[in-house]
C-alpha cells in the first residue's frame, strides 16, 4: 500500500525512497485513520503545518484522540509512514487531506526518532501476525519534498499549487487508491466460506449419529435440519465462488483502462460500477462468511471448537473483513445512495442508460414489474429461470421504488438530506444494498450456467441455483407479501417444501462438489475435513500429537495445598 | 459434577470417596462423551465386564474411535473418572449404561497408572484455561464397590440387581443429574449479553462520526441505524435477565422439592415443565448471546477487534454454549416434543392441564385464536398489551397446529415416527421451540411489569417491552402472512415504523439503562466501556500500557537480509 502510493500519488522526487522499498532497505506502512475518526476520514485532525524558513512540513498530533491507530506494520516494523494530515500554508489556511512521509524509526537500529511516539496497539482477536501500530507526533519536521504531490504542492515559498480546482475531486482520487482492495477482500470471504465448508460438510457425510433403531445410526448429513443449515450455505459459496472470479475480470478491465490512461466515458462509468458493486460484496460476502463459520463450527459440534479444526482462526481471521476497506454499514450506503440516485434519474427520464456492467437493466422492467402477477400453481412453476429473475426483478423494483419514496417523503417534509438519508436505512436503503448484491450473485450465475456446455453439469448447477435462489426469496419474503405479490398460504409453502426437497437433493452431490473445490489436504489441514473420511483416526491422532498433550503436572502437592481451605500460608 | 454423582448415585460405600474430593486429595472428573458418540450418549461403546473372579470390573475401549473426550479436567488435574460405560455381566447380558470410578493418575506423582491413555485434547477457541482431556481405556480393572450402584448393581457373583424395572426411566435418572446446568448457562448467556451492550452502547454514546455540517459530527447512537443494531438487543438483554431470574426461582423450588424428597404429581409436573424450558433457554440464550457480542464487536468498529475490549474473548467463552449440556439443534427438540405431545392430547380431550409453571395456558385460546383477526389502525392499536399477546397466543396456537398437521400428515403417509420427527423439524418443529421461547420471555416480562410499582418506571418498561415484542414480531412477519393476519402493506409499515421509533426513543435511556445493569468499570474492564465516557483517553492509556508495545526489533539486519530478493543466505 505504502508503495502504491508512492507510485500513484508522489512523482519523480519520491522514486530514490520507491526504490529504497523495493530494495528492502525502507519498511513503509499507511497512516489514515485516527483513535477519533475511522470511517468519517475526512475529518481527522493530524496536522502539517508548512515553515517557508526552513522549507520544512510540522506534522503534529493536536490531542491523544487524534493519534493515528491501526497501521498495519507500524507497531514494529516500519521506517517510514505515510501519513495523512491537514495541510496548512503560512496564510493559515487548510487545504484538507494530503499525505506526507514521515520517518519514523531509525532504518539501523530501529529506535524511535524524536517527535514520535510509536507502539504496537496491543492483542487483537485474531491477526496477531501484523503489528497494527500506534502514533502521536510532537513537532516532527520533514522537508518539503516529503508531501506526495501529485494532486497538489506548495512552494518553496508556501503557496497552494493544485491541478485540480475541486478539492472534494482531489479528495476522491486520493482515496480511489484504496478501492482494489475490497474486489480482494470479497475473494477472501468466499475462501474462508469454502474452507469452513470443506471440513463441515465432510464430517456431516460420515459422523452418525441417532437412527431409526438401536446400532443403526445415521450420517448427521441425512438428518433435516442439517442438510438445511449446510446444503443453502453450499449453493451460496458457488454463487461467491462465481461471482468474486467475474468480479475479478470486471476489475482487471478496469486496471488495464487505468494503466493504458483511458479517458473514456466507459472507462470513467466502469469505475463507477465498480465501486459501486465493491461497496456491496464486501459487505455481504464478509457477513455471509461470519454466519457461514459459525454455522459450520456449530454442525460440528464440540470438535468444531478444538483450535485444530480451524473454525475459531478463521471466524478470527474473517472478522476484521466486515470492518476494514471500509464499515460494513457505512460501505453499503454508496451503493444505496448509487442506486437511488440513479433511481431519480430513471424517474425523471424513464430512460435506463447502457453501462459497461449493466447493473441497472432491471429498471427497463419496472413498468412491467408494477403490473407483476406471480402464477404459482405447483413445483414447478417456481422451479424456473423465469419465474426466479422475474421474482428478484420485482423484489429489486419494489425496494427501490419504497425506498425512493420514502427518501422523498422525508425531504419534502423539510428534513435536510444528511437526515433523511439516516432515517432511511433500516428496511429501506440497507435492504435495498443486500437485495441488489444478492441479485447480482443470481444474475452472474445464470450468465455462467448458460455459458456451460457440459449437459451433465446441468442438474446439480440447477439445483444449486434454486437452493440459493429460494433460499434469498425465503428471507424476502415479508417484502413480497407487503408487495402482495404473495398472498396466503401457497406461495410460502411451496417454497419453504422446495427448499427442504433441495436441500435433500443437494446432499447427495454435496461431497463430490466440495471436493471439486476443497482445497488439498495438507491444506485445509483439519482432522474433521480430511478427504478420505478417516475423521475419528485423525482427530485421535491430532490429540496424539498435540503439543504437551501428556505432560505432567509437576508440583501436585502445592496444587492440592493450595486448594485445601484454610491451607494456605502466606509468603510474606 | 463428579462429587454431584458421587453424592447422587453413589451409596455408603463411595462416602470416603466423596470426603477425599471434599479434602482435595483427589480430583474427579466426568467422562461420557466419545469420540463418536456425543448428542446420541446412549450408544457410548466403552465397555465395563464384570469378572467375578477377582470381583472387578475390567474397562476397555474396543477403537480409538470409542476414546471418551471433552472430559473437563481429565487433560491433566484429574486423577479419578467418572466414566459412562455399558455394563456386561458374567453372562454376556449387556445391562446399559452405568458410571464407573476409575482411577487415572497416581495422586502422589500425577504420573498415568497402567492400562489409561490419557492426554490433553489441544488448544480450542477458547477457554483454555480447562484442561479438556481424552482417554482409552485398556483391560484397566477396578474394584467392584468402584461401581455408583444407586440404580441398580452387580453381586460379588456376577448377577445384575436393580430397584428399576424400565432401563429407560433408569437411563432417565441417571442423565437427570445433568439437568440444572442449562438453567445456569442461560444465566451466563444472560451475563455475556450484558457486558457486551454495556462496552458497545456506552461507547456509541461518545464516539461521533459525521454530522450534519463539517465540524459538527453527532454520536453515532444518534443514526437509526445504530439504534436499530444495538436497541432491540438492549430490549432483550433485559427481557433475558428477567426471565432468568424467574426461571431461577423455579428450579430452586424443584430443588427444595429434591432435598425434601417431595414425591408429588406437582413435584414431577415441575421437573418436566423445567426441562422443557431449559431445553430451549439454554439454545435461544446462547444463539441470541452469540449474535448480540457479533453485533456489538462491528458497532465498535476497529476498536472491538481489540482483545482488550473483550468482544474476541466473549465471542469465544459464549461459543462452547451452543454445544455443550446438549447440542443447541438437538436439545431443542426435546421441547417441540414434549409442546407436539401436549398438543396431541390437546386435539384429543380439549383439555388444557393445570401445571406448575402453566406453560400450556395459551392452549385455552386455540379456538379464539383460530377465528382471530387483527384490528390494526394505527400505533395506538398496535402498542398495547392485549394486542400484543394476542399475535404471540396466535402464533404459537398457528405454528403448533401447522407443525403437529404436518407430523401427522407424515406418519398417515407411512413414514415411521423417527423419520417424521426427523423431517418436520425445518420451518416447524425448531420454529415452534423458538416461539414458545420468546413467547415466554414476553410473558414473563409483562408479569414483572405487573408487579412494578413504581409508576415513573413504566414509560421506559413498556419502551423495552414493545421494542423486544414487534423485533420478534417482525422476524416471523411471513408465519403472519402465511396465517392471513397480516395482510397487505399496512401491519408491517406500522410494525417497522413503530420499531424504529421505538429505537429512537429508547436511545435517550440507553445509557441510564446500561449502568443499571452494567458491572463496576474494574469488572467490565473494557477501555470502549468505561462508565465515565472518557474512551479515548482509556483506549490511548491501554494502548501505551500494553505489555511490549515499545519493544524494538533487536535483528533488523536480518529482517532486511530476510526480505530482500535472492540475499537468503542458506546457513546449512
Amino acid at each position: 500500500m505504502f508503495e502504491e502510493l508512492l507510485a500513484q500519488l508522489g512523482t519523480e522526487r519520491h522514486q530514490p525512497l520507491l526504490k529504497m522499498c523495493n530494495d528492502f532497505e525502507v519498511f513503509g506502512c499507511f497512516a489514515l485513520t485516527e483513535l477519533k475518526h475511522g470511517s468519517n476520514a475526512k475529518e481527522i485532525k493530524t496536522t502539517a503545518h508548512y515553515d517557508p524558513k526552513t522549507e520544512e512540513f510540522i506534522i503534529n498530533t493536536p490531542t491523544v484522540e487524534d493519534s493515528k491507530v491501526w497501521v498495519g506494520n507500524l507497531g514494529k516494523t516500519a521506517t517510514h509512514a505515510a501519513v495523512y494530515a491537514q495541510l496548512y500554508t503560512p496564510d493559515g489556511v487548510c487545504h484538507g487531506m494530503h499525505i506526507f512521509i514521515v520517518p519514523i524509526r531509525d532504518t539501523k537500529t530501529m529506535s524511535l526518532l524524536p517527535g514520535v511516539i510509536v507502539g504496537e496497539m496491543g492483542p487483537k482477536a485474531g491477526l496477531n501476525g501484523i503489528d497494527n501500530g500506534f502514533a502521536t507526533f510532537n513537532n516532527v519536521r520533514i522537508p518539503r519534498e516529503n508531501m506526495l504531490n501529485r494532486t497538489g504542492d506548495v512552494t518553496p515559498d508556501g503557496r497552494y499549487v493544485s491541478p485540480f480546482k475541486d478539492q472534494s475531486k482531489r479528495f476522491g482520487i486520493s482515496l480511489g487508491a484504496l478501492s482494489n482492495g475490497r474486489v480482494g477482500l470479497t475473494h477472501y470471504a468466499a475462501c474462508f466460506m469454502n474452507i469452513a465448508l470443506s471440513t463441515a460438510i465432510r464430517y456431516a457425510a460420515v459422523r452418525k449419529q441417532f437412527g431409526p433403531s438401536p446400532g443403526n445410526e445415521m450420517p448427521i448429513l441425512e438428518y433435516q435440519l442439517h442438510q438445511y443449515r449446510l446444503m443453502p450455505a453450499l449453493a451460496i459459496c458457488f454463487m461467491w465462488r462465481n461471482f468474486s472470479n467475474v468480479f475479478f475480470c470486471n476489475l482487471a478491465e478496469f486496471l488495464m483502462g487505468l494503466f493504458t490512461k483511458d479517458k473514456s466515458e466507459r472507462q470513467s462509468e466502469l469505475g463507477k460500477e465498480i465501486h459501486a458493486i465493491s461497496c456491496v460484496s464486501k459487505p455481504v460476502s464478509s457477513w455471509t462468511t461470519q454466519q457461514v463459520i459459525q454455522e459450520c463450527r456449530e454442525a460440528c459440534g464440540g470438535q468444531g471448537y478444538l483450535k485444530a479444526n480451524r473454525f475459531g482462526d478463521l471466524r478470527n481471521s474473517n472478522d476484521p473483513l466486515l470492518t476494514f476497506e471500509g464499515d460494513n454499514n457505512v460501505l453499503m450506503q454508496q451503493t444505496s445512495n448509487h442506486l437511488l440516485s440513479a433511481f431519480e434519474d430513471f424517474a425523471k427520464t424513464s430512460q435506463v442508460p447502457e453501462t459497461p456492467l449493466n447493473l441497472l437493466q432491471f429498471l427497463k422492467r419496472f413498468d412491467e414489474m408494477k403490473r407483476f402477477k406471480l402464477n404459482l400453481t405447483d413445483k414447478s412453476s417456481l422451479l424456473n429461470h423465469k419465474t426466479i429473475m422475474d421474482l428478484f426483478d420485482w423484489l429489486i423494483c419494489f425496494i427501490i421504488k419504497q425506498s425512493y419514496d420514502k427518501l422523498d417523503a422525508s425531504l419534502k417534509s423539510g428534513k435536510d438530506s444528511f437526515t433523511a438519508r439516516n432515517d432511511n436505512q433500516v428496511f429501506h436503503s440497507k435492504s435495498l444494498a443486500i437485495i441488489f448484491m444478492e441479485r447480482l450473485l443470481i444474475d452472474r450465475f445464470l450468465q455462467k450456467m448458460s455459458s456451460n456446455t457440459d449437459k451433465s453439469l446441468e442438474p446439480v448447477l440447477n439445483r444449486l441455483f434454486f437452493t440459493a435462489a429460494l433460499y434469498f426469496i425465503d428471507k424476502h419474503a415479508t417484502l413480497f407479501y407487503q408487495g402482495s405479490v404473495f398472498n396466503g398460504d401457497l406461495p410460502i409453502r411451496l417454497i419453504r417444501q422446495s427448499l427442504v426437497e433441495l436441500c435433500a437433493e443437494l446432499k447427495c452431490e454435496a461431497i463430490g462438489l466440495i471436493d471439486s473445490i476443497a482445497p488439498p489436504d495438507y491444506v485445509l489441514n483439519t482432522p474433521l475435513g480430511v478427504s478420505t473420511g478417516e475423521v475419528y483416526k485423525a482427530s485421535y491422532t491430532n490429540m496424539l500429537q498435540s503439543s504437551g498433550a501428556f505432560d505432567i503436572i509437576g508440583d501436585i502437592e502445592h496444587l492440592m495445598n493450595k486448594t485445601r481451605f484454610g491451607s494456605l500460608k502466606s509468603k510474606i
